[in-house]
């Protein structure tokens, strides 16, 4: 993109004039993931256009097309966007679950910061409109999981994978099944509103999913 | 309704007539179930109109709001209807999991049960459609809940204490969250396509809830 190709390849005009013109393209690229979260949460996904994206915005349609192909494309990296933001401000590594040898203590620290996002207001609304076209629309719910949800996934299979390696968790299990005997129970009452979301709750389902339900 | 006063205080003008009243009633009642079905599928719950499931099932508008009082308690009751008649065609009693005294296998069986009717057609669209809507409309949110998905996690609950007074269940688990380890992970692979669904998929997931995922 335009931003890009200016950083790598500066030319003595450039220099003068293009970073105005990439504080304006970052200026315009925050209005519109703020105006597409925003119009996403108020209207729903499906009455979500192209063209009330860029009114709110302020910025001509053609900016829009310039940079994505379509309202998911756009809706899709403006999650990316807030959660990594969420993330850079809490200090945290969104690519990787710490490892400090305490695979309990470290799953549970994950999990309570999950609690926090999904009960945080800006996020709420915007994603339960997307989870919920990605229920009906196959489409957004295949990218929704490709771009979002598995990347999130991946890093627990990573840290249980450590934990294989250390004896911590059965060699046989696979751990992509087992990762969802804790995340799965937190989709659901966020997403059903099936349960109340607590640090305790996700606590207990570490606990569960570690140490089994049957007595030892 | 019209059709159980009708049972309850026949009278002698009635015995003539009224067999054939609840006829039409039951068939009217059939004819309005499906095609409240039939259009949440087709055009997803905010356009399907107490008016579009009239004219579908062929009946005036007034003999809806004669049963019901608004679109969601039609399909609510449609489901609930849909689920019956599937649970008398496998010949199962919908109001108790089976206790053989094998917990592992009467979780098991359940839960293939289940996955072969979320692979239902007649079952997947209608389906995903009210679950979608319930994601981002807490009223019908929360009547599914109520409605639909509590009552069925309620006879986890009860075989699960079942199993805690046989000795299988560890006593201080909490069994309304403990069934949580094995309904939620196949509730996201449904709902977000997150994963193939196979009756070994959820036999994994029965067996990692109750023995753990850390070595014994």
């Amino acid at each position: 993109m335009d931003v890009q190709k200016s950083a790598h390849a500066p030319s003595p005009t450039a220099e003068r004039s293009r970073p105005d013109v990439t504080r304006r393209s970052q200026r315009s690229r925050q209005a519109i993931y703020e105006a597409a979260l925003a119009l996403v949460a108020e209207v729903g996904y499906p009455k979500t256009t192209i063209e009330g994206i860029a009114a709110r915005a302020g910025v001509g349609k053609q900016t829009i097309y310039r940079w994505w192909s379509s309202k998911a494309d756009v809706l899709l990296e403006a999650f990316l966007d807030l959660s990594e933001q969420a993330a850079r401000a809490a200090g945290e590594d969104t690519h990787a679950i710490p490892d400090t040898g305490d695979l309990a203590a470290d799953l549970k620290a994950v999990l309570r910061a999950t609690v926090d996002e999904l009960r945080d207001p800006r996020y709420e609304a915007p994603y339960r409109a997307l989870a919920a076209e990605g229920v009906v629309n196959e489409q957004l719910g295949r990218d929704f999981l490709t771009k979002l949800l598995e990347p999130s996934l991946q890093l627990y299979v990573d840290r249980l994978r450590a934990a294989q390696e250390a004896g911590h968790v059965r060699p046989e299990a696979d751990p992509r099944i087992a990762l969802e005997l804790f995340v799965a129970p937190l989709a659901q009452r966020w997403l059903q509103r099936s349960g109340p979301l607590s640090h305790a709750y996700t606590d207990t389902l570490v606990d569960y999913a570690l140490h089994g339900l049957a007595p030892r």
